[in-house]
């Protein structure tokens, strides 16, 4: 009998009788991310487990038969974290997830780690308060996931990324004991914030199996504002104009001319272009308005008005649109939000870069200088959060090259693209982790005695190598 | 020759002639922090490095021969994790404090470890900046003990703690390694955040040699407001209130008519009372303005000033003071910084203890009704940071009962306390740490899965016990 059927006969006792699965289709759709990164996908089987006993009896079982889990939650992430290459058990938290309350008074969103971060949003609008993290994936992404990943996205800014607001956090660790880590006060120097190991650790350092968030009162209302910018240097003065006068600047989102140009082909015949004339670079922002009623709505349009002005007359901004109603304020944003699928039929080849904010100008035109000496003929588009220092870097592939020769051309340029985002002390991977795609890029990241001590909490948490061996580090 | 002559030898070759001490009066001075436990104080010598290869050549001496090392800052803290009580080398980074250097443009501050908080808020200033993290002992306390305790402080409501602050850290490791760690990137998820777990460990993990520490413009206003309340589940109205309305709260602090009484007392002949008649609580609340211009404070001041009319007819608020001048702001705050000097002459028994915001007045009734039925006799005093959730408990010596027996009395006290905080999600150490005297408090808040995971950690960073042994955990 091979370990993994004997695990299987300890599985199916301690789940529900549909809670394993090993139908070929199922080890497919559940063996992977949104990563495609040409690696075998082979899990043995797919456990579904139920509550945090389940999985205690399923971490002790592969524990003792010696089969490796990868954790899998909505399977939303980009860099093949969630993708079982070897014969492992994925762990899906789909079915674990009856639990999403919300306890108003303490602003805090208790939850299964399957529960869906859109379910996490409408639990909290229900009592009239937001979960303030949210990104494009949020439909599917789910609570255990995003933590394990840390999830940006477009209100980081004003509000942090997921790290900012795990409190309390359930884990299952490798020697299948439970830990309620307490996160409810702001201040708490009681030992090592075990949490934020957990929080990021693309699932190599045990099981997340419930967490609260916090949530914030709502905003009243919400300015949105899209301009027309000469070049990223300009874009750069705005924002720092704009973020040291309105303390509720939620979101400031850049895209260069020829995304435009994509959304507009994108939508097709008769479709609007965002301004009267064309701009190199384009900027979506929001501005959060905290007291309800006209007087502060007014207050605060006539402040970012006047600041606006003062940006056009220094030369940073050339031209304006302030959203008049909210179905305005959806269309601009929708010129930031359809870029995606707007380069997807090009095959696009991504890099999810950091640099220090007020770098992001030098940094965008080293870049656009590495281009024009490594990859000429292919378009490369650029658009992101100017706020956070984080650029979404795509790479096009030109209609007659085929899609060996351009990866083959896009990998050697990756390691130009890294080297040049340390030089400007940047990171590798701003918001979509390292899993198995981005290795490489770790080590030209980080230092090896760096790695070395990550792998010494790896051993110390996790001895076995059970939870997601060869994610992040080899 | 015992293993601390042969170090003294490897240490007098690694570092400057003067800069390893050991005479008496010396070991006593920089042997222990401001916690007085009871510990003997018992460093073998004192060092004094100046940069990172003379902390890398003793802690390899210290290795070589199994001598620990005790880290000690501006040793401000009240815990007694910068205390050596058997024999341990005390590393004073005194002498380490060079680098201060403002960059600018990046909003960060470039500091070696030795550097005193008062340097840094002076560098910040000089430039137009401001570091936001503040407490009393900043005059004193370094940035290496800052961050090794997470430092709080009086505008954590706003800004958080330290570990908020902290950008690139660096490290040395017990096997002398140099590890530096970059953080200046609002978005970095490349492996474990290793910063994470050094912040607040206490020393036990490695030495900080380095630190780079966020900074913000500062407001160009404040607005400070004292006021009389009722009692604390007005206060916690009250605060919700504000906190809802005023996106720059920066501090709001309590204390109670207790604490005015022995403010007043302590001042002497002709004190003033801080308003015309007297209340249950106190509280001194700051507002920051962030435009500069008559305009930006006038609104900002209606604002405020028709939110503290609605608590007044919603019995939140009884009474009010706004300063009209920054001298008469600094009067405000006066009241409540003034409290802990007020209360020495009574050998204070103290308590920093932290809940979940919301439970801050229920919390604060149990205490007084377990105060009432374990310790009649005995005056307690309540002050602290409500928007934290922080309160910082005081217990008064009579003046006719003995020390010893009045601190039996309080100990047997601090298991009920402390299971009091459990009860409500609380911290047994808000602001303080842990160190040698709250070693048994962690017990009571930690279950053991907890304190297994952070010796483990502790196991695979330092696997010899170098740093800091005994204190945290036992």
């Amino acid at each position: 009998m091979s370990s993994f059927e004997a695990l299987a006969g300890d599985l199916r006792a301690a789940l529900g009788e549909s809670d394993l699965v090993t139908e070929p289709e199922e080890l497919a759709y559940y063996g992977q991310d949104r990563c495609r990164g040409g690696w075998p996908v082979a899990p043995s089987a797919i456990a579904f487990p139920r509550d945090i006993g389940q999985v205690q009896a399923l971490v002790r079982a592969c524990a003792h038969h010696g089969v490796a889990i990868v954790p899998s939650g909505g399977r939303t992430g980009l860099a093949g974290a969630a993708t079982a290459t070897r014969g492992e058990l994925v762990v899906s938290f789909d079915r674990f997830n009856r639990r999403c309350e919300v306890e108003a008074p303490a602003k805090l969103v208790h939850c299964d780690p399957g529960v869906t971060i859109a379910r996490v949003h409408e639990a909290a609008a229900a009592c009239g308060l937001r979960y303030p993290v949210d990104w494009a994936a949020s439909g599917t992404a789910q609570v255990g996931g995003s933590i394990a990943t840390n999830a940006g996205g477009i209100r980081v800014l004003r509000y942090g990324s997921t790290r900012a607001w795990v409190r309390d956090l359930e884990l299952v660790l490798a020697d299948g004991r439970h830990l309620r880590l307490a996160g409810n006060v702001l201040k708490d120097n009681t030992g090592y914030d075990l949490r934020q190991l957990f929080i990021a650790s693309e699932g190599t350092l045990g099981l997340i199996v419930g967490a609260s968030l916090g949530l914030v009162s709502p905003p009243a209302d919400r300015l949105v504002v899209a301009g027309g910018v000469g070049g990223m240097p300009q874009m750069l003065a705005l924002f720092e104009r704009l973020r040291a006068g309105l303390s509720t600047l939620s979101a400031f989102e850049c895209f260069d001319g020829g995304c435009v140009e994509h959304v507009v082909a994108h939508r097709g015949q008769g479709a609007q272009r965002p301004m009267a004339e064309d701009h190199a670079q384009y900027v979506v922002l929001e501005v959060e308005i905290e007291r309800a009623g006209e007087g502060a709505k007014e207050a605060m349009t006539d402040q970012l008005m006047e600041l606006l002005a003062d940006a056009q007359e220094a030369g940073e901004l050339d031209d304006a649109v302030l959203a008049a109603s909210d179905q305005q304020a959806r269309a601009l944003w929708a010129w930031r939000e359809d870029i995606s699928e707007s380069l997807h039929p090009h095959t696009p080849h991504k890099a999810d870069v950091c640099v220090p904010v007020h770098r992001i100008a030098v940094f965008e035109a080293a870049w656009r200088d590495a281009l024009a000496s490594q990859l000429e003929g292919i378009e490369a588009r650029c658009f992101g959060h100017v706020g956070d220092g984080n650029l979404h870097l795509n790479l096009l592939r030109p209609a007659a090259m085929s899609l060996e020769d351009f990866l083959a051309r896009c990998h050697a340029f990756d390691d130009t693209l890294y080297r040049l985002v340390c030089a400007h002390e940047g990171s590798v991977s701003a918001e979509h982790g390292v899993g198995l795609l981005k290795r490489r890029a770790l080590e030209i990241q980080r230092e090896g005695g760096q790695l070395d001590a990550m792998r010494a909490i790896k051993a110390a948490l996790d001895p076995g190598g059970l939870f997601n061996p060869g994610k992040i580090f080899t």
